[in-house]
């Protein structure tokens, strides 16, 4: 078993409470930003982009922003003491370190301010050590030794949250926080061909599990933007969506059911396509970002390799326009796997991260002649997935939906670019945070009578409030996950960061952000989560009965509040 | 406001505690049965039926049974005190009544069992009062007035539950049971024509909230068998699905967000398609049976009324063939709104309820010819609805599976039949009961890979119980509400009763066809619900530490436990 544990490309073999040694295993994964070390946002084919940046952002010249190298990073002092560390591995028998690498790479998540931290090497709340559990029998004991310890438990999966989801947080009356990360359950148990659905361990990686499916003829359909590195447990537990939801579902669609190990005990839902035996619960275990326990397995609804698939680029002369296709296709029951409309300034950047050829210039000046302004217009890439017959007519629909609102159809080359680059983004965060400009995505979600209203409230205050701080920002957004009710709007921000304040920045930003979207009906987050940032919000969504509810779900599953202390619902 | 209580006509204004006096109206709704008053289940066009069941029974001639009339109904008497009551009608300000007719129709539901005490006049709990509020602050009153006081509260919406959901069970420690009838509050809020929902107070019966969205344009696509005496608020605290769910999903799929009113406060559920504000409450709420609180209203989503609908019929020579069809359309994409399959016996037992024409008799000869015999076929109604470009490819892919299964189109008028009859069948039971002939049905969801085998072993487990009481019975089901992953099945059961020990024989085969839904991965139930008789298996359809949450849930929302006593939650 020790060398199945060592064989683990997690698994960090660390000193106990030797907070200065280095990792051993410095593995392909960075640290301290996106995705791999040995991979960039590459801008050299791009030349308009820093200009129309420095432009947009009222900037003369780049600057850089230095970051700390590993070595230089210094963690607190470890808080378990080494007897109770020796007990943990014991009772456990999981993999477990406290390594100052696997501290490290489980002490923050990936938003922005984590990143900020990250790179500045203020790592406040580190896990004092890191469990890698085999099976969920460990997972079990770990939570009972946790209990009755008291020593907070953050569940950690892919660690991609965006939204403080992971940071182990300081918790009254509790010794220390040991983060549990899932991966090396990742298993997939049982794939049942007749009824397309696979039993899944919370701990595989996206890639993982659709290279799985798809050696059998099988998708899960579920790519959210994180998904080279996002795990199984972390979209169950933070109610992800992935690109194509719009066809596939949000991941609470696809889980048919699934195991909870909680402080309290473990629960199984039923496997079974729809009940109306009381309250559905497993809809209460999705979406607790391990704040009532560790999601260790779920049985996934799936769906065969679609046999067309089709993504392609149209043109709008105004946001409206575009909006009223998704919502006339969405509500004539035709469901194609994507319909994701950029706003004009989103369109406008877009148009700078891209290599324009000579035709896509030509075809951009015959738009403009056409009465696609580029102040404007809108781009959206329809995609369709499935069944031949089936995919024909639904795309028959979203285009002529479409059509009937004045849009240009701009040929397949536009989404095979952006399914080429569909998960690349996030590289770019860091080379823009290289130059001190700061960056982030925020999401909501609201019915159609209120989207537009919404969106260009959102931008409004978010400018505004980064005007405040004396920068010029830019927040563009795209309209997707679309539903027959409604869709989400998703707004990327940049704007120069302002030196020395940085975080005060970004909070005065999310905060008109957050605001904003509650006085305008949206939903706190469609597919982000709560985590840490969104949690002051929380009472204001879930109403003051609503929250108290969610507290005694929480109470029942985590009787002494070792769960991931801190998330979701706010203070404890 | 008085005379307003007055013209609802629901409302009885009794005397306080008056247990025999007769009510006023006795409106066009039966107190014993289903329905109309004035209606019945014709058969005289059917000659067929009668020998066909008689012999299938193993019965030598047709009893009858006689039920009681009103006025030998006896209530026990009143719990409630005067004075009591007389403060809950000035502190909430509702219609009120003790009226023997309010509390006798409020006194049981709709399920066998019910219908066998209504006949005979064996009516244990009634509530003490009927309320009749006009408004959720009437309710909110209500049940702070219930709370403080120690009184049940049974919400009612339609009273159709077939598993016991309305009966006010004796609960310990409490004074009383007031019945809370919704049927006043039955105002469309609001149709928002752009997101496509209605925002409906929850007492709106199924006719009313489907004419006024008629008028507009719109549909909710919710059809039980119960529509034309059920209501929206029973509709969601059951979990219901209609006859074309598969299209537009189970009732929980409709709501977009809900009002509940329970005894600890209001909750309000954010009115977004979709959100990842960590757990989902308004799943919580769904499906609570009035053990919560009271459902006041609920935003609907709705769908343009459908440009194309079309029904027809297909027949199998087996079971099994069909069933593959149904799995794989709903595999490939296509979403028809009804694949309704009969087995066997059900397709026998239409075809003798059906007036069978010339045409008919020399179709069923030439089928026979075929291969598809009278022991094995099995009829499929095949339902399209929608807008046409998406229907023609939905359609086409169904009938294409369905070719592909052997199965012989038999035309529309299959179709148009069924949709004529859709909501009649109930009215058979009272033709059936009238002649001493046990009728119940009961229904179950499972995965594809189970369905066939759970299909079996049901029928042999219900025939063989009612086999062991030494009658012979006859169970007969369809696959319906089909999903991806699985789909249900619909039992219906006859059988001679058993005189003297009816209540026995019924609870003999609901044991036996519960326990092998239980041990062949079924669910308790995926429309019914649970109620009074699916509640003593709730703790092995949750789990123990399920059913916990579950009685955390109530514990939350409702301390003292006033709310529906008995229900859902097994012994309290």
């Amino acid at each position: 078993m020790e060398s199945d544990i060592r064989a683990s490309r997690y698994y960090q073999d660390g000193q106990v409470c030797n907070t200065s040694s280095p990792g051993k295993d410095l593995n392909a994964v960075k640290w301290w930003g996106w995705g791999l070390e040995s991979k960039t946002y590459p801008l050299d084919d791009k030349p308009q982009f820093w200009p129309y940046l420095l432009k947009t952002l009222k900037l003369a010249k780049l600057s850089k922003c230095s970051r700390m190298t590993f070595e230089e990073v210094r963690l607190p002092p470890c808080r378990i003491d080494d007897r109770t560390l020796a007990r943990v591995k014991r009772t456990v028998g999981a993999g477990i370190s406290t390594g100052k690498h696997d501290r490290l790479t489980h002490s923050l998540g990936k938003s922005y301010l984590d990143l900020l931290n990250l790179r500045q090497g203020l790592i406040r709340n580190p896990p004092d050590a890191v469990a890698y559990p085999k099976d969920e029998q460990e997972v079990a004991k770990l939570l009972s030794f946790a209990r009755a310890n008291r020593i907070s438990i953050v569940p950690f999966a892919g660690g991609s949250s965006v939204v403080g989801g992971v940071e182990p947080a300081k918790a009254r009356g509790t010794k220390g926080a040991i983060t549990v990360d899932l991966r090396r359950m990742k298993n997939v148990l049982h794939v049942d061909a007749v009824s397309l659905t696979a039993t899944v361990e919370a701990g595989i990686p996206g890639p993982e599990l659709e290279n799985e499916l798809n050696k059998r003829g099988f998708t899960l359909g579920h790519f959210p933007q994180s998904f080279q590195f996002s795990v199984l447990g972390g979209w169950i537990a933070s109610r992800s969506a992935g690109q194509v939801s719009t066809k596939y579902g949000k991941i609470e669609d696809m889980v048919e059911s699934l195991t909870l190990v909680s402080p309290n005990g473990k629960l199984d839902t039923k496997a079974v396509p729809a009940s109306a035996s009381g309250p559905q619960l497993k809809q209460v275990l999705i979406g607790s970002e391990g704040t009532m326990g560790v999601i260790t397995k779920a049985k996934l609804r799936i769906h065969h390799v679609p046999a067309v698939s089709r993504y392609e680029g149209l043109m709008f002369k105004s946001f409206r326009n575009g909006i009223n296709a998704i919502r006339e296709t969405m509500q004539s029951g035709s469901v194609p796997a994507m319909m994701r409309l950029s706003d004009p300034d989103e369109t406008m950047v877009s148009l700078m991260l891209s290599s324009q050829s000579a035709t896509t210039k030509l075809g951009l000046w015959m738009l403009e002649r056409l009465g696609y302004a580029p102040s404007r217009r809108c781009v959206m890439i329809l995609g369709s997935e499935g069944d031949p017959t089936i995919v024909k007519a639904e795309r028959q629909v979203a285009v002529g939906a479409c059509k009937r609102n004045g849009a240009f159809a701009i040929g397949k080359g536009v989404g095979a670019t952006w399914l080429n680059e569909r998960f690349e983004l996030p590289y770019l965060r860091d080379v823009l945070l290289d130059h001190c400009i700061l960056v982030d995505t925020l999401e909501t979600a609201t019915t159609w009578d209120k989207l537009e209203a919404l969106h260009g409230a959102m931008k409004r205050s978010i400018e505004e409030a980064i005007a405040e701080m004396g920068v010029a920002g830019l927040a563009f957004a795209h309209v997707s996950h679309a539903y027959p009710d409604g869709a989400s709007i998703y707004y990327t921000i940049v704007a120069p960061q302002v030196a020395g304040k940085e975080v005060r920045q970004w909070l005065t930003m999310k905060k008109a952000a957050t605001d904003c979207i509650m006085q305008n009906g949206g939903t706190l987050s469609h597919h982000h989560g709560i985590g840490k940032d969104h949690a002051p919000w929380i009472k204001q969504e879930l109403g003051e009965n609503g929250l108290a509810l969610l507290r005694a779900i929480k109470r029942q599953l985590d009787p002494e509040g070792v769960m991931n202390p801190g998330k979701l619902l706010g203070s404890n």
